[in-house]
């Protein structure tokens, strides 16, 4: 067991996207905060799929969480197979995106719970309390948002970008359809409310907490929040450790380096965790109002993923001293 | 390449229900008929599961005249998987329906398709003509039909007395919800009006062959016909082959013989094709106006099946000839 934070009542609250966010929403998980974890995670690269509703960071952070997650990839389950999708091309329909076996079965009951009027919010809670997952996780919203991608070949439903067409188009501009109309659910606002620290994970600050940070009225909670707010830097020297947050972030025009991500977050954020590779970085970060914590960043094991999640959480600590 | 029928134009239209109508029109499959072959498939058994619409009669006869299906329980696909069935039992989902993995695309398509408007005959085209299936393959309906079987213990949707309670239970009467509300489809009433011979096949009378003959007009159609109408005896020595229809006949009042299915069938049929094991059930057949063909009615192999459908075919040719 681990060392948990020195405030034993402490709420840690982790923003996350994918497989980044998963994996440090996974070291908290080891540090026995049980239900005082609570993870919000992004839904806005959701989408449908022969009828089924897909949720690939809901679903990445659930595995992850159940410790049945694929370790080579990140995401989908360790094992899967995938015949049904096997049958499906042999049907003659498209296959772009791969969907295991057991996977499905995720998807194949979110449908079914949806359709019976159950909210994404519940659904969430029932698959982790069936895989034995203590820590919560709350999509975002219970209203449909979807990330469209403005290339230039036109606008591109998300995972039309990030998977059809494997992230080689440039991004001009993306935006979340459906976020005016949705909410953070009451869940994610309690959530917020009971936080003795917020963390942003290792996530695509565009397309993963973006969203996120996009729902009304979200970003503004943050801003006036008393509780330390720390994000860890998805980009380690000039480069995203996974997926396309580095080329977005240059077409976007935005500085591709932990400075770049500070200045995204600026307006609430107290602490960023950077790699030493960045540790040059620091006094920039420094001169944003936001203090920096250098550190090994990349985490390439479960043990990485533990020590990344406390460091963080004593980093926080320091920095609610700090105010007071 | 199988001899065709006498008659090189002649249109064989099959009544069938599930694997033992699967395996009698693939024996007609065998003889290049090509399109001109067409299994009209009932669609009383079909129900939802897990918000997935499933088809075990149309699934049946598509993989077996796909040359996929498991041979050893007539149902089901060659080689399947169960893995998705597998992670939704770890969801705690209930899972007493075997669902392959390959299997559940077929369902997953077809809800897909259902739900954007397609009627189930254009879907069950669709996934023939995928598979490389020449025969035509119709529902028997467009409209949902749903058997129901009053038993000592309540009503029991057909799937649930037949696969989740393993047919344990007393079959006092049967029903078919939606029955007076559905009708053939054009291509059924087309393939009808075309035919020159119908085929009953080996399946169950009362919850196979019945809701086909049960939709609105049919059985005056074949009352009407001036084609050759014969069915294969599905009860061989007092025993069903597979499934409950002995027990099935006998608590609901019918002799369990082919005697006992000729009258079920006498207001329409010509022609019966019994089992050597039932010579001695010939007479009687006879006496109700019936004629009665003795042969080897089991299909123990692919050839069997076969030469069944080649027998049926010249029997049925035979009645023709008699009545001119």
């Amino acid at each position: 067991m681990e060392t948990g934070p020195s405030n034993p009542a402490a709420s840690v609250v982790v923003l996350a996207g994918g497989v980044g966010g998963a994996k440090l929403a996974h070291g908290f998980a080891q540090l026995d905060l049980g239900s005082r974890l609570t993870i919000i995670v992004n839904t806005a690269d959701d989408f449908e799929l022969y009828g089924l509703t897909i949720c690939p960071d809901l679903d990445t952070v659930l595995y992850t969480l159940a410790g049945i997650a694929n370790p080579v990839t990140g995401w989908g389950i360790l094992g899967d197979t995938a015949n049904t999708l096997a049958m499906i091309g042999r049907y003659g329909w498209p296959t772009w995106f791969w969907l295991g076996d057991r996977d499905l079965a995720t998807h194949i009951l979110r449908t079914e719970r949806l359709r019976q009027g159950a909210r994404l919010t519940e659904i969430a809670a029932e698959l982790a309390a069936a895989l034995g997952v203590t820590a919560r996780i709350l999509p975002m919203s219970d209203q449909p948002v979807r990330t469209i991608v403005e290339t230039p070949d036109g606008p591109l439903p998300f995972q039309d970008y990030f998977v059809r067409r494997r992230q080689r188009d440039t991004v001009l501009a993306v935006h979340f359809a459906g976020i005016e109309q949705a909410r953070p659910t009451p869940e994610v606002e309690r959530a917020l409310a009971d936080a003795s620290v917020i963390v942003l994970a290792p996530s695509n600050p565009i397309v993963s907490i973006g969203p996120i940070l996009a729902l009304p009225g979200l970003r503004d909670r943050l801003v006036d929040h008393p509780a330390p707010i720390v994000a860890v830097s998805p980009i380690i020297a000039g480069r995203a450790l996974k997926g396309p947050a580095d080329r977005m972030l240059a077409s976007l025009g935005h500085e591709v380096s932990p400075v770049g991500v500070a200045r995204l977050y600026q307006d609430f954020l107290d602490g960023l965790v950077i790699d030493s590779a960045d540790a040059d970085s620091a006094p920039a970060i420094e001169q944003l109002g936001i203090r920096p914590l250098v550190t090994d960043a990349v985490m390439h094991d479960e043990a990485d993923r533990a020590r990344l999640a406390r460091e963080t959480l004593a980093f926080a600590d320091q920095l609610r001293k700090g105010r007071h």
